[in-house]
């Protein structure tokens, strides 16, 4: 390992370019003074994170460079007024399809099931079925199993959330349960909210739901939302409430430092508004460590932290979380009006593979996997794609932002890729502006294969004639 | 079973009256020319059903006579104007604690694990398990599950609701999310709805949870709302959506006839309205047939039907589901927007419990041990509460309402009853009028014991001593 990341190293730093050749198998061993075999397995390394690549009866020769990479997409501009949402019918046209079909779907940001621990995960729902009273068709507690919620307070300490405790938690019907329950909780219809831009299609919807409307925030694809432009929009725009994924950001990939994040907790107590932070892949980073939340360095209980297991466990168990700070009484309140209490089962299995330190293990394994698929994806963007196309270079999550040529409208390519049965995410459906018409939001979530290759250079060449 | 039915509809009619000692087991053998087995068979049947009682050395005697059941209580008068939600507070402390403790719990309309078929459904969930891609870890599809919504639209075919397939059914994650669903599709914020009178809890939590207005609808406690006072005050009170419980309504236990549900479906078809028409308790009648849905007369998609399993067969596995008419698409949509889709693994294993005959076979047990209890419980409120006291007599579903005398508030009945470890809903917090204070709600799902009685019979004592 110490072999791949000092290449590794060197290809990222340019040391070695792209089609350089790489020292032989058999020099790097005498060099070091290491087997062959381990050699190898450095070199099968790089080449499955696609910085390295073997040619036949020549050797391995550098694949990757970051120069090679394609520009960063720029902040949006801010706007003029806070919206009503009305991107509902081209969402509903994209994501009409969850389940699985013959369509090649780089649309969705969720984990196939190739890369989930099924079998555990069953193992341990028969095991919860088991130990629960009447096997688990009784009424789970409204705040939700208590296993579980220790399990998760467990995590949070470990993550740096050390002051919350099991009590501080509601379970809930996944993600976008918790952010329902979160919003109603702290808005009235009518009400502004702050979104980053761009932002998660579904929380526009949300939105329009609950009868809000939206502010968009200029956001950085690196740092996240702009705070200097927060600080002065919250008054101005009678914000009520912020909703911001804080690490990779769904679709810019942007991960706030820990300087904004604690910024922006300073900036919503001293408006005495909520923030609410949905987590929901913070656990799918590519570094060494897990990013903080910005719950961590909440002290009155404005920021109400939400998350689940859905992008990195079981998206079918709808087993969600939130640490609503000081607004807990109303999300219980609100949770029992309309779900009466979570499904018992899913949340008890879940709790079990928690405690058994199988999920760790289980993410260690995803990471490794998302990351190398990241790098894949994006060496496939810059072969396939126009010249002038940007892409993001996110640290986490599953998700690609492109900016194409402004003459290219991903609508209209997205209908033309939807013929060749390749779908992605046209950008226009994150804002409620009319912007990103030229951007589009891929998934890296598929495994990389012949498939997928194929499916980028179809929507490449696609690009290609639109322009 | 013949000889028990007839012995059941001579003591009905009062041919037979309460201590009228019954033919002995020999000589009614010689009688109807049957084994003595079988009329004891008979006479264990009557005795389980509370209409008679052994009497040691001396044979079998008449123990209920509807005589002796208390008065039915009237119907409400009207409202002057519709009301925003204000017993929030009530109920949360009535209904705070869903998890089971040390309180006997005649507060909860709930089935006890003893009622239900859990080893029987922990199969059905393995099977579901195995049969299902990666175990069920995948997201369900937006709609729900596909056996699932066959075997749905099954029963609904063998109850009468003929023109309906499984594409017009929606699954939920339990009844109230359904009903969430429902009135978030058919209403805005500050919209009126009308409720029956006294009406379910948490259908007002639901209401004002969604900024509605609630109209409150003066009801029979035997043949449901007052379709002739709804169709003046439609118009008068611009009533945008009606929800209702057709059958065995919380807490009056009425039970529409079929002529009114056919007016009520061409009532809310001339004023253009959505009927919501929960329907959860309907599977539990006490009769011969299951009562009609309005459902089966609509023709316009005016009527919203929702129900669940929760009643019947697995609260914890939180699975409903809503026939929305011609919302679906609206109500697909926010199912979309708030959880994105119903946990999948629950929805398999109870499809998998209905497509093996299973759900028919338990519902059968289960109807006939609610309909004992249901008897049992008048019974001794005949015997153990104040002389004036008023009970209904529903045909199905977990309720009894009880009116007691006017000098007594039950709220602070519940106080006292809750010293001594014994709960139930206070009749206030079924109506936003300050009305029902001298009424209660006791669920007679617990099967019938000493601790049952003696529960019974404390309130009833406690009851006495507020006269």
């Amino acid at each position: 390992m110490q072999v791949a990341e000092r290449i590794q190293a060197m290809i990222e730093k340019e040391v070695m370019k792209t089609g350089d050749k790489l020292p032989s198998v058999r020099s790097l061993s005498k060099e070091h003074g290491i087997s062959m075999s381990t050699v190898f397995q450095a070199y099968y390394h790089l080449e499955s994170k696609g910085f390295i690549e073997p040619r036949p009866k020549s050797g391995y020769y550098v694949r990757f460079s970051p120069r090679r990479l394609p520009e960063m997409p720029k902040p949006c501009r801010p706007v003029k007024k806070a919206s009503e949402v009305n991107v509902s019918d081209m969402i509903t046209e994209v994501f009409n399809h969850l389940s699985p079909d013959d369509v090649l779907r780089f649309n969705v940001a969720v984990p196939p099931e190739v890369l989930l621990p099924a079998a555990k995960l069953s193992k341990s729902l028969i095991q919860a079925m088991r130990s629960l009273p009447a096997g688990g068709v009784n009424y789970e507690s409204l705040q939700g199993n208590h296993l579980l919620r220790r399990q998760i307070a467990r995590m949070n300490m470990h993550w740096g959330v050390t002051t919350f405790t099991e009590d501080d938690i509601v379970t809930t019907t996944g993600c976008m349960d918790a952010l329902t329950l979160c919003l109603s909780a702290t808005t009235q219809p009518g009400d502004v909210i702050a979104l980053e831009s761009p932002a998660y299609s579904g929380t526009f919807q949300l939105a329009e739901s609950l009868g809000l409307k939206v502010l968009e925030v200029p956001t950085n694809p690196v740092t996240g939302v702009d705070l200097e432009y927060l600080d002065k929009a919250i008054p101005k725009f009678k914000i009520k409430a912020c909703v911001f994924v804080t690490n990779f950001s769904n679709p810019l990939g942007a991960c706030m430092p820990d300087k904004h994040k604690r910024e922006l907790v300073k900036l919503v107590n001293k408006y005495d508004i909520p923030l609410i932070e949905d987590d929901i892949y913070a656990d799918l980073y590519f570094g060494k460590t897990r990013p903080s939340s910005c719950k961590q360095y909440d002290r009155h209980g404005n920021v109400l932290l939400c998350n689940s297991f859905s992008k990195s466990l079981a998206p079918g168990y709808r087993v969600g979380w939130t640490m609503p700070g000081k607004y807990k009484d109303k999300v219980l309140r609100l949770k029992l009006n309309h779900t009466v209490s979570s499904a018992t089962l899913p949340q008890a299995a879940i709790a079990h593979f928690l405690e058994n330190g199988r999920y760790e293990h289980h993410l260690r394994n995803l990471r490794k996997m998302l990351h190398t698929q990241c790098l894949r994806y994006q060496q496939a963007i810059a072969d396939y794609f126009p010249e002038d196309t940007c892409v993001t270079r996110p640290q986490g999550g599953y998700v690609l932002w492109l900016e194409l040529n402004k003459s290219i409208n991903t609508f209209e390519l997205y209908d033309l890729a939807m013929k060749k049965k390749v779908s992605f995410a046209p950008g226009r459906i994150f804002s409620l502006q009319d912007r990103y018409t030229n951007c589009l939001r891929i998934s890296h979530s598929n495994p990389w294969s012949k498939q997928v290759d194929d499916g980028l250079k179809t929507i490449g060449k696609l690009a290609h004639q639109l322009l």
